[in-house]
């Protein structure tokens, strides 16, 4: 079997445009042989804490490849265009807003970074507000292909580069108030907790938990999956990526109860 | 040619999330050389039924596959992650809902099933919250692989595979009743009739068509397209996929009529 | 490294259905070895205008492919479906509404064209309600595979296919009128102006201009990218595809000012 080569895309543009699309052209007529994994394309928009948190997330499921990333606020201002070579030799691209961070971190961390300058690894015309397709797409493409890293722009000290922050959940002598940072399709409320954080405030799966939410509260079981509960019944768990989630099953918790992404849960054990 | 092996892919994951992008990275990542057809991921959220009739339905536009298909309520519960092995040498994987039955029945019905066990063909850490990453999609990668079937799990009899259960239409003196089955994105009212459901109560094409729903009804033509009336003019006809249909030409007949699935509509002729 | 072939995909199908999964499946039951870049499928329905203009904008960031694309309010009707070679021995293939006109132009123009027949490079039962599934994408893959043109139907002068028109924008002594002729997800209105329309009434980037918009006007910097104002002021600049687009910097232009495509928008220099 011949060498497979892959990039990883994952970016805010959304499918109702040609955005996509148009840097899959850019990618493929630069580097043919190359393939496109989508993770995902439907960031919340111009939301960098979001992107950097699935693009690690997801990074462990993906086979080795060169990571492409857009979320990208300050398109055409002061944030950087990078590369990043990590330790294990994996290669990041795209805006300098601590997008990449999270998951270079999980890669050993950045050795090496370019300031990406629009050489002739970029598109001859550079339109400052889609660098995306402009500069970041024939980047990633040429990687596959093989130019030496140095090529692509002007070193930057790995240390400049920016981190995202992920808030920290706040012990408190009653409990401990988490926050919630996703809530997908089917309305699962993804928490700033893990199972290490239920330990610390003595809870047991197989336990229940006091959670409190705004003006509501529940008296919810600590279980290991849906099944575990009734359908339409609250169910707080471990979550595929590791995570505590609260979820209704086969409902939508983040709509019935109105919980959305910032929002604060209290949780003790009960 | 080297020979292409193709999985095609269904589910209710949405775009939203990574889901889908993930699971794209899982099989990649066992079999880099596998080509993965994306044939919906917005079956309505836990629809099993109608994920079931979109798989059968698009069964012979696809190339020979490995089907993998989740929509699956109840994951983590009572239902058996399974795969299927048909008469003409298919497979399919996923959960044991009634979701594979109707594809599997046009492929000439299972031969041999297996419920699937964590062996070494799925994710080293099975997450029972999101099996569609860490056991069906593997599983699936795993066999464009040639893995033996045998290998997947515990023989499961045939026979005890659930079967999804399509509403048949209801004749009566003055007519058919029949119940809509799907409203696509441009209106088009997909109803559990064929055109010989249609013959039987004497109706033919060219002809017309007394159509009730609620307190509405129109007389309306029976045709082979739109472009057979004018715009905006109600009609029936065969759809793509071999069923009556109900819509306006140019026009949203889902939204005009407010037709949503599961709604019945009563037909005679005029 | 061996060729790869391209087939370049837009239509206004969306995601929620199977249609493109279904054309996908098509495509690669005739060609295995084809690659397929969808552009978007999400083009406004029926909106033929839109379908064009995105087409011929992405046009030039694709690889060299046979493109497909179906926006189609008149299947099934009078309209012909067709495949057009170009100048440049491009191919493309849909229904002759307009749809494939601009970007045939940027190829050079159409130098022959078939009206497609329902012949063996069409699916063997042809239904007129989808003929994206079962003609143009059929007809699209066997172009790849080498099929002379002449084989797919018959010819049709080319001076008798369809040709959209873009609206032009209106010059007057105070100034010129243009129209909204797409607002993207980031709410970023593009107009039917260039940076030459702009300068015709002296305009001149750095400068300021005075829109109109109903009821509304506003002095705004004319700027080359999102990063020369302050995050929520609002821009006007030559946006990726070289048109004059009205933003705001990390803002939805589109929505705070209810800004929607056909709106007209009044540019002068302030």
């Amino acid at each position: 079997m011949a060498e497979r080569k892959f990039i990883t895309f994952l970016s805010d543009f959304g499918y109702i445009d040609d955005f996509v699309g148009t840097c899959h052209g850019v990618i493929k007529k630069i580097a043919p042989e190359v393939e496109i994994i989508d993770i995902t394309h439907e960031i919340q928009r111009h939301h960098i804490l979001q992107g950097a948190v699935v693009l690690a997330n997801t990074l462990p499921y993906m086979p080795e490849s060169v990571i492409l990333a857009v979320v990208d606020p300050g398109v055409g201002g002061q944030r950087k265009p990078v590369a990043i070579r990590t330790a294990r030799g994996r290669f990041l691209v795209g805006p300098d807003n601590g997008l990449l961070s999270l998951a270079a971190n999980r890669l050993g961390g950045a050795e090496e970074a370019v300031e990406l300058a629009c050489t002739a690894f970029a598109l001859p015309h550079v339109c400052k507000t889609f660098e995306g397709r402009d500069l970041f797409s024939p980047v990633a493409a040429h990687i596959t292909r093989g130019v030496s890293f140095e090529q692509l722009g002007s070193p930057l000290p790995v240390d400049q580069l920016e981190q995202a922050q992920l808030p920290e959940p706040v012990r408190s002598k009653d409990g401990i108030t988490a926050r919630v940072i996703y809530v997908d399709r089917f309305g699962n409320v993804q928490l700033n907790l893990t199972p290490d954080d239920l330990a610390s405030i003595g809870a047991k799966q197989g336990g229940f938990l006091s959670v409190l939410h705004g003006d509501e509260g529940w008296k919810v079981p600590y279980v290991e999956t849906f099944g575990d509960v009734a359908p339409e019944e609250i169910l707080v768990y471990e979550d595929s990526y590791g995570k505590i989630a609260f979820s209704v099953n086969q409902g939508d918790a983040g709509r019935i109860f109105q919980i959305g992404e910032g929002n604060e849960m209290h949780f003790r054990t009960a």
